[in-house]
């Protein structure tokens, strides 16, 4: 195998940790705690990026940009926010450095201390809101559909990579309404934006609900999610998109004239995704031969491999290629031609199967003289010789034929460890084995609480979709509203 | 005139900060500093971005990201870097508030002190040098064309919207190379795709050169530029490429094996853009009345405006504007029709000419009838009556001839104030008029610092290209290879 790779059944961690590094996805910095995304990887995120603000601006949001650093007193303004972030903050204290005048080097210059001190940002809000203050008076000013693409910073104790850094790329939204229904409808409309980008583009499927309050964003009324499932059986929280009612309008003063010219706060959501996205596209498709992207988001989709003996034989393929590439290119399916001389094929098979490249075709001298090629699918690892007679539309067809294999595979394992549990003995026991489960639940964070002390589970989310039977909690036998879903997660 | 814009004859500057703040783009924030660039701002920054990373791809280069804090120490190696970055750092001391006992409210936690202060960025050298040393080992590794779209921070006492704040949005490139020769040509190669963008979609014209001793990047052998002019006379440095020769990679021990088996250090170059395009762009065209955008980089490039006294009125134009926009999309123009019924046309007129949309087209019933639209320039405040067939592809033109339009009214007024210069009492007179001087120098940073010192004016470059006679320096009579430009700066 490449350059080893530790397999999932020996260790899953590692596995994970080994191929986001031999994949040539990221690495960690000289900075603890913050990661280099490199250029594989990158291209990777700037897909994912083209995307979402695609889809985005299709529904009426904008970009702008805001500060990196946020003032102290901004952060204590909304009590529950503050609580849930001053604890992770990175503090800017000084502005300049100066050489020690014992000559030992370079020290924080003790006069360039500032007033008050700067958050580098762990999230907007607070920046944000203070500006809308001065953009909004009237209903006629909302709403106001904003998103930001930044970098933001929560110090956190264990990171890993994508997964959990204290740096991170992330998008950020934040809208404000003059009404609270419009703004639920937006938390919700950005919630199947997420939805769609999760299953169609990454091919992950996901499970779409509301936090309950221990896991709800601070600062939030409500938070939406989108929850994925890893191969370990353990979940990953993929998106939230939040309703936050009026609190930080309060917090910040922000008001309107609504049509009726009465006062009132402005309502508000704000939403993200990250750089984690990363982390849960690795995690769902790869395999123990390296990672497994979806056509959609694979930085080339095809990827061509001469096999010759000579430079006359390389010149024959050379030209039969540059053909079939300006065909695929046509058909809009980004190729890479690598006849690099200074690698041996099998080489070239390995590296392009650790980066999941979806199609690899190989052409040799007698593919030349049958006028045939040879096709190997990194999804199913299935290798066929084709004619190279309408090649173009059959790579097209089969980069989408990969894009739904990889969902359903995705999405029959998660429907094959998804199971209802209904006694607590029962749970304890099931949660081991990893996966969502679908438990009654009594409503209260004691009660969740207890079950992650005790389990290390944690309620992913109530279901928005779907059938809502009462039930009595499995742990204190009160009534339940519907089934949650319960898990171990990232 | 719309919102009340301070004319340029009577106060440049403050015109400057006028039309920044009511066109839309960008305000100070609540941060020392730091902008919001708002969404109409932002969109231009966005095509910006779109057109360079083309650029930058189309010429092999791939994007990658670097974290945003540097530890104190790196900063240290490169002895000239640091000297010229001390004194504008942003440090990070602590990474935790907490609730002060006194119940006064947060503080930084005395006890989440880092052991090692990190700098947010001012330029990520040092970062990336120090990961680039585990990136490369032999020749085969490289060249490493890599580049990040990123924000940096530094300490600005003075600082203006877009020209200079404390922190900005950029991109910065960071290649590594095996030759001194093949990290020269990429300095120039970069230097003309900056000359080139600044020219072709900016429509800036701008002088191509290097950088004198004293105006050079701290830790750069060689920095070349773009200079483009303002309107007032000012000079603008808009871009630069840096040549850094192996002081990176000999101050983060970065060597490969060459070809022959040689260790050697690695070769260097940088080069970066940044929100300050954005200045350069906006006091290059703009005029009294507002924005002028060059129709390539503009968020829209037309806008229409009905003209109705009635609903059956508006309807009937509408269904006319509804067929000439997916005409102008099918082009690859963008547009925006504004049916807004809650503002006057008068009211639009000002708005669009404030935001330098490049053409403005009006339809009333009489239009309709005779067939006819109304088209507005921007950049010559000209109207016609113009026949409604062939409207797309006479826009399409137009369109071609206002970005031809400004380059060369920017152009002409470039060269009306460009003059050479052979004495210094001349100097000081011209130099008080504004433009660019070229005149002889002796090529010793005292002579420049004492013509700085005394005229505020500075070597913006040392032209590249052009012929190169020889002279006598304007001020010590010494020999002069050839003449530099001087002029005030941004």
């Amino acid at each position: 195998m490449a350059k080893e790779l530790t397999s999932r059944g020996e260790n899953y961690s590692q596995w994970y940790n080994d191929l986001v590094i031999k994949a040539d996805l990221a690495e960690n910095s000289a900075v603890r705690g913050c990661m280099v995304i490199k250029p594989y990887g990158y291209a990777i995120w700037e897909k994912i990026q083209a995307e979402l603000d695609r889809m985005f601006k299709e529904t009426g949001h904008v970009n702008a940009y805001f500060p990196l650093f946020i003032p102290k007193s901004f952060l204590s303004k909304e009590a529950e926010h503050v609580e849930g972030f001053a604890k992770e903050c990175a503090v800017v204290t000084h502005y300049r450095l100066k050489q020690n005048e014992d000559g030992t080097g370079l020290i924080v210059d003790p006069d360039a201390k500032l007033d008050e001190e700067l958050i580098v940002r762990p999230t907007s809000e607070t920046i944000i809101w203070s500006t809308y203050k001065n953009w909004i008076q009237s209903y006629r000013d909302l709403p106001l559909l904003i998103n930001q693409w930044a970098n933001v910073v929560r110090w956190e104790m264990r990171t890993r990579l994508f997964l959990r850094t204290t740096e991170f790329l992330w998008q950020e939204g934040h809208t404000a309404h003059a009404t609270e229904n419009e703004a639920i409808e937006e938390a919700y409309k950005i919630l199947e934006i997420y939805a769609t980008f999760a299953e169609n583009f990454m091919a992950v499927p996901v499970l779409k609900g509301l936090k309950s309050v221990n896991e709800r964003f601070a600062g939030a009324i409500e938070t939406l999610c989108i929850e994925a499932l890893m191969q370990d059986g353990k979940a990953l929280q993929a998106g939230t998109s939040h309703f936050l009612g009026q609190n930080f309008a309060k917090a910040f003063d922000v008001t309107f004239m609504d049509k009726t010219n009465k006062l009132d706060y402005v309502w508000a959501t704000s939403w993200g995704v990250s750089t984690r996205l990363m982390g849960a596209l690795i995690m769902t498709h790869s395999d123990d031969h390296g990672l497994v992207l979806p056509p959609k988001l694979a930085p080339f989709q095809v990827v061509i491999v001469p096999i010759y003996k000579n430079e006359e034989q390389l010149t024959a393929i050379n030209a039969k290629v540059y053909e079939l590439t300006s065909k695929l290119k046509t058909l809009g399916i980004s190729v890479k031609y690598d006849n690099d001389d200074n690698k041996k094929p099998g080489w070239k098979f390995a590296e392009y199967e650790l980066k999941g490249v979806p199609i690899r075709l190989a052409m040799g001298t007698r593919d030349l003289e049958n006028k045939t090629i040879e096709v190997a699918r990194r999804d199913t690892l299935t290798k066929e010789t084709v004619s190279i007679e309408g090649i173009d539309t059959y790579i097209q067809q089969l980069l989408n034929d990969i894009q739904d294999n990889i969902f359903r595979k995705a999405y029959d394992y998660r429907t094959s460890v998804t199971r209802e549990v209904n006694s607590y003995d029962e749970f304890k026991e099931e949660i081991e084995k990893g996966g969502f489960l679908l438990c009654h639940w009594d409503g209260t964070p004691e009660t969740e609480e207890l079950i992650k002390d005790e389990t290390k589970a944690t309620i992913r989310l109530i279901p928005m979709d779907g059938e809502k039977t009462p039930g009595i909690c499995m742990v204190t036998g009160k009534p339940s509203a519907q089934r949650v879903v319960f898990a171990r997660a990232y």
